[in-house]
């Protein structure tokens, strides 16, 4: 049962890597800071790219970098490479092998750009081709879904995120409040999988997400898909209200991701619309009772989880919904069908 | 019936968007060359994402250009822009009114770079923003789903990438191919319409496209989500062996945009496998013989599409399957549940 027991790690392996990786992470974000560069280019695939998503939005507001997602078929298949003009390259992979990640910071080198790699294997290709590398020290990981190395990798985003701030105080006071914060969410445990039980017959859903938990709502996504086998399309509340919403129906299940902060009046106006108006099915991962109050399901993360870093604290009941999702529909939680935990694309 | 002579318009459209904005094309890109910009940022929703996911991979392999989208929701909800340090900012909208669109132009002035709106509304909010504005001229487009102003948009990015090479003489010869190209492809209506029959009771399904065409695969998954209800997931090969390819079991419907090119032998692999080991159900848009003979159901485009201008030729089919589809299941062509043509979000 190693998903079950990773999704549980999860507050000890973030613990300990707050403790044995902060003063890397503070000595790489001076260095990164004195670069100066014109943006950041990260590369990445599957739930690391969502990591990458995150990345996205908390160095764009609290960091004021420009952040980009690669397209690594362009280094890799094409290899025709754009000119990256002294961009920070960032690779994030959990293993450090797949070749067109690899291909990204390879390129960047040759470019003469500082390049960082954010792996759990600190001696993997990634890390060689790397200026920065930092160990998301996540171990082991042996169930195919990823879980503790996901939220690692946010950690890993949040600290450099903190570090590279002039007054980090504050921010590294709530960093170290993740580990609390994450194990009063497992101990709805037994409620989530009674909550589960509902969707036993579920074959598909979106998840939505805006803002820092845009990541949330993909990650969710890739966890039903990969375990449960629903397809589950994740969309922030302004791209689905650009086409998708028409797939929202009477009884049409919306799974939300919506904790107090920037974004939540938008997205609770769209939740509102989608419960009164189409008469959809709603789930609500949340801290603020009015968008709880409007769900079929209703899910409470800790009052006080501030919104840049509720994706580290959202994510985990969604893990253990489609975790007892899985065990529901009589799938196997330790070996999907059809994958593996290393995929390496060219 | 504004949908069906809509998708026929797309030939003349094109066509006379390369008539008469050329010039105008021609001096822009060379502006855009002198003011030789770090990297480019683009905003854009829904259907015009899709054309910004296309400028992403054109202007990066054949301009050198590194080029990310924007997260709008920073400039607009946040309203805690990141430093954009001299990037090209282009905004991609039909209306041109999309207020989160708007205001990542607007600050984009503010930081002094320089700004490009392509819009079919010359006079829009967007384009009083942007130092460069081109018109699509699709026209008036009256059905809710974008068809001829998603292709235009594909045409300006085309024009473009080609305007700012030094030797654009071939690129321009294969450009007013385009809606010879199109018309081919129009001819088989009667056939798509009859391979539609077969999916009357789809109600999910993966799109998948790599590199140029990973826009279209978007692309279709927005038609067919917005026209026919299907559940329609987008991915690129390599995004899509990351975890969601455990969705595919027997009879999974996967849906294949694999023209000839630099990433065909790596889609066809795949395509081989979902087929052979997944035993899923294929329905494949190629102009290679290998592809199409994988599938349950073949869509042939023309022989002599180059791979950097198929996303123009291949989503057409995948518009008159969508289009097909929606009659086939009884939905409105014309007036999709729950949305409107313009659609604004903050």
């Amino acid at each position: 049962m190693s998903l079950k027991t990773e999704i549980f790690e999860q507050p000890d392996v973030v613990e300990n890597l707050l403790k044995s990786q902060m003063d890397a992470i503070i000595r790489i974000a001076k260095e990164i800071k004195k670069a100066n560069v014109p943006y950041v280019h990260i590369a990445a695939r599957g739930t690391s790219d969502n990591a990458g998503r995150y990345a996205s939005y908390l160095w764009g507001a609290h960091n004021q970098m420009t952040v980009g997602l690669a397209t690594p078929s362009l280094y890799s298949v094409y290899q025709q490479p754009p000119r990256l003009n002294g961009a920070l390259v960032v690779g994030i992979s959990q293993s450090g092998q797949s070749p067109d990640i690899v291909s990204v910071l390879h390129e960047a080198r040759k470019q003469g750009c500082p390049t960082l790699a954010i792996t759990n294997e600190k001696d993997s290709p990634l890390a060689k081709e790397a200026d920065w590398v930092i160990d998301i020290c996540a171990g082991e990981e042996k169930a195919v879904a990823a879980t503790k190395t996901y939220t690692t990798e946010l950690m890993v985003v949040a600290m450099l995120s903190a570090a590279m701030q002039d007054n980090f105080d504050q921010a590294f006071t709530e960093l170290k409040k993740v580990p609390k914060w994450m194990k009063s969410v497992l101990k709805k445990d037994a409620e989530i999988e009674q909550i589960a039980q509902r969707y036993r017959f579920m074959d598909q859903c979106v998840v939505l997400g805006r803002g820092y938990n845009y990541a949330t709502s993909f990650e969710w996504t890739i966890k039903l898909k990969e375990l449960t086998y629903v397809v589950a399309d994740g969309y922030s509340s302004a791209d689905f209200r650009h086409g998708p919403i028409a797939l929202v129906d009477r009884g049409f299940p919306v799974m939300v991701i919506n904790p107090k902060g920037a974004v939540f009046e938008d997205m609770l106006t769209l939740v509102k619309k989608l419960r009164e108006d189409h008469l959809a099915e709603v789930l609500v991962i949340s801290n603020d009772q009015r968008a709880l109050d409007l769900a079929q399901s209703a899910i409470a993360i800790p009052e006080d989880v501030p919104e840049w870093l509720s994706p580290l604290i959202c994510i985990v009941p969604a893990q253990l919904f489609a975790y007892h999702l899985t065990e529901i529909k009589g799938y196997s939680t330790e070996t999907p069908r059809w994958i593996s935990k290393v995929t390496e694309t060219k």
